[in-house]
């Protein structure tokens, strides 16, 4: 392309002078170079190296540049790189059966899209067709995607300048540290959450209610897991009224937890699965609905009118399949689950035990959250600027975090390392003193 | 994955158990099987080949398999597959470099998607936020993409199931050879579609009106090319209210009508473009809206309240600085004007004046319908029966052809030589001649 070799400078350049960015005020940025990565490292032209302990936007759960995931997309990069979704596709096929069969049981197929928020736009479409009622309940603390329907199924701000769509209700899910129901204990914070969700359905109107949708594990809103018995508890009344249970993984899913869907911490069965991200760990734009068998049976003999060019793209395909295969053969699930246990769970709190400006640590598996405050007992938010100074502070450290509010997500790669947690802690450790002393 | 050689039938199992269709009732589905493919030819496992007169969904504009471009998204799979979009990448602004450099004069930075959809989305959104307000305005002859809001500002009936949104207005565009205006010429067409337009605008209240959205050729709706001082009245009307244009090259745009973008048929620059398909032949989901400077510069200043996770993803940023510089080096977009102008078009109408079923053919470069009618007096349209033997003939044949309503849209890649669309010509000649006699 160029006979310079390329340099952050360049590439900076290029970016500021021609590329619009996603949440931005374009005249502000001053964005972060990487030239490269493998496995839970990224860096720059300058060689200077970063942990990832955000897998980027939470999605490269097998870290960068897998070898088995980028072989397979070279191959069918070789093969067919692209078909039209209407045809029948060797790798959709084999992608949609692993799919199903990590899915719980009774889930008989899978809709492909390129993304999460048209994961969730197609799931609600499903719903509202299959039940013919039309709204969607979803929690005030959630991000579903940025489409007209999914951004107003968005509970958290970016909701408001994108509220083009109907029959969007939104209401409050648990979150005990910072409680909407005056709750101190989690039993009591679990009943008065579903005591809401319960009036909340009565007011609007039972008969009106297609859906309930749900994060599994609300991500973005601050790693907020529920107990089993809330999850329990929201499926036993979407059955007693006859509404969907959407549970969307997009973030959660795919070893995040532990688990291949969080969804089997609750022991919970939603009717509809919406993923992205860890299926294919982000490596091509993809996501998806898993259908369960209900609603895979009323579709075989009525219309389903979604669609979109890309469904089920060929190189996308080929790349869930290996890196579902990846997962099994790695134990990449499982090394997720017991690094969450066995150290990163247990380091966490060890820094929160250190420096009184983490009032609460929360998570499981390879994802968690810390959540800062100016004050252990008013849980009083640490100031935004303190936060960004936490961020370039890590970040100049050679750690990338996943700050949102008054938060630090720690979410690396399924694929970490005992030594890279301990290596990523002590930055933690060390910029946290340094920064907040 | 299997030890078996795979076979049609193994394929077609596969998609029928697990993988749930765009746009279908899913017990009558029976999809054709493609093993691989190479230029305008694509093949199934037994070896049969096809055709591909409708570049699947319109998109591979290079063909199935364009080397330069399968090398450079291997290449790129190979140093970065994935990187969040907040930072800066080396492909994604030297994409983003390239498109600015095809637009038109006046147009500054890009804004990646995954797709139609959601650069319709984005550009609806930057819309509104920059004029303040609401409504948009677009054809119902139109396709825009089937996510909450896209799919409300698409005017055919895939709409109709899905009007989640709020603030979508529309009317109705050119279209002589069926004209709402009681219109006999085409400058009568012209000019009261523009009066329509007019009074509609007028009606709704221009004030609360933030744009129009129009394909720049309609597409799916039948390739109804505008006149250009249709194109040209609508920028004026735009212009006189404050309301933006914004024109929809998906399917139109990269090569598809002998021109980089369809617009150019017409002399007439919107403030935002948005594209996918063509822009890399739909070898990696990809699409995006091209932004002009006084909006580029408006969101320097304010927060662009749009983002999603793989937006400016490097995959799909190296297959569009591939394809486009291949499209360059190659000459495909002059390819597709000359073939449209010496060979294809003067084909098509050849069918035309020896089957009496065409009542119509319409269209520029490699983008054409024909338009088929019971009666040329009445022109009313075939029976959808009789499409669909038309269209299973077609296939049985070896040619891919393209059917919606009683059209069927030729739309070949855009590198097509000259012995390819006689061949095509001849498979259509002989199909129509054996079907409706
Ligand atoms: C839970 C959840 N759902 C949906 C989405 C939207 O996914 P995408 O950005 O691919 O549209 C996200 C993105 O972060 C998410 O975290
Ligand atoms: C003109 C136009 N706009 C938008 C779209 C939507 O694109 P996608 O299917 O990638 O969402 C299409 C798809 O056919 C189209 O033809």
């Amino acid at each position: 392309m160029s006979i310079m070799p390329i340099t952050n400078q360049y590439v900076k350049d290029l970016d500021r002078e021609y590329v619009f960015h996603s949440w931005s005020t374009q005249g502000t940025l001053n964005p972060l170079v990487i030239a490269g990565g493998e496995g839970c490292t990224v860096w720059d032209y300058d060689g200077k190296r970063y942990l990832d302990f955000s897998s980027q936007l939470v999605n490269t759960n097998l870290g960068h540049q897998h070898p088995a995931v980028i072989a397979a997309i070279q191959e069918q990069a070789a093969t067919l790189t692209t078909i039209a979704p209407a045809t029948a596709n060797h790798m959709r096929g084999e992608a949609a059966k692993r799919i199903i069969e990590q899915a719980p049981e009774g889930f008989r197929k899978v809709f492909f899209t390129n993304g999460g928020a048209d994961a969730n736009e197609n799931a609600i479409r499903m719903a509202r067709l299959f039940t013919g009622r039309d709204k969607v309940l979803s929690s005030y603390r959630s991000y579903h995607g940025n489409t007209g329907s999914a951004i107003v199924a968005t509970g958290d701000p970016r909701r408001v300048p994108n509220e083009y769509a109907r029959g969007h209700v939104h209401f409050f899910t648990p979150y005990l540290y910072r409680s909407e129901f005056h709750a101190q204990t989690e039993a009591e914070e679990t009943a008065r959450a579903l005591r809401h969700l319960r009036r909340v359905i009565e007011s609007e109107g039972a008969q009106s209610i297609a859906a309930i949708l749900l994060e599994s594990l609300p991500g973005t809103a601050g790693v907020l897991m529920p107990s089993a018995a809330y999850m329990q508890g929201v499926r036993e009344l979407a059955n007693e009224f006859g509404i969907l249970l959407i549970l969307d993984e997009v973030m959660a899913g795919f070893g995040r937890t532990g688990k291949w869907f969080a969804l089997e911490h609750y022991g919970v069965v939603p009717d509809l699965i919406t993923f992205a991200k860890g299926v294919n760990s982000g490596y091509v734009p993809v996501g998806g609905v898993v259908i369960s068998e209900p609603l895979s049976n009323y579709f075989d003999t009525h219309f389903f009118p979604g669609g979109l060019t890309y469904s089920g793209h060929p190189l996308a395909m080929a790349s869930i399949v290996a890196a579902i295969d990846a997962m099994r053969k790695d134990g990449v699930v499982e090394n997720a689950l017991d690094i969450g246990s066995r150290c990163l769970g247990p380091r966490l709190r060890d820094l929160q035990q250190r420096h009184a400006s983490i009032g609460e640590v929360r998570g499981a598996g390879v994802f968690w959250a810390l959540e800062f405050v100016s004050d252990r007992d008013t849980r009083a938010p640490l100031a935004a600027q303190t936060m960004q100074a936490l961020k370039a502070a890590l970040i100049e450290r050679g750690l990338l975090p996943f700050v949102v509010d008054n938060r630090i997500h720690v979410a690396p790669p399924c694929i970490i390392s005992l030594a890279e947690v301990e290596a990523g802690i002590a930055i933690l450790d060390e910029v946290i003193g340094a920064v907040l002393g």
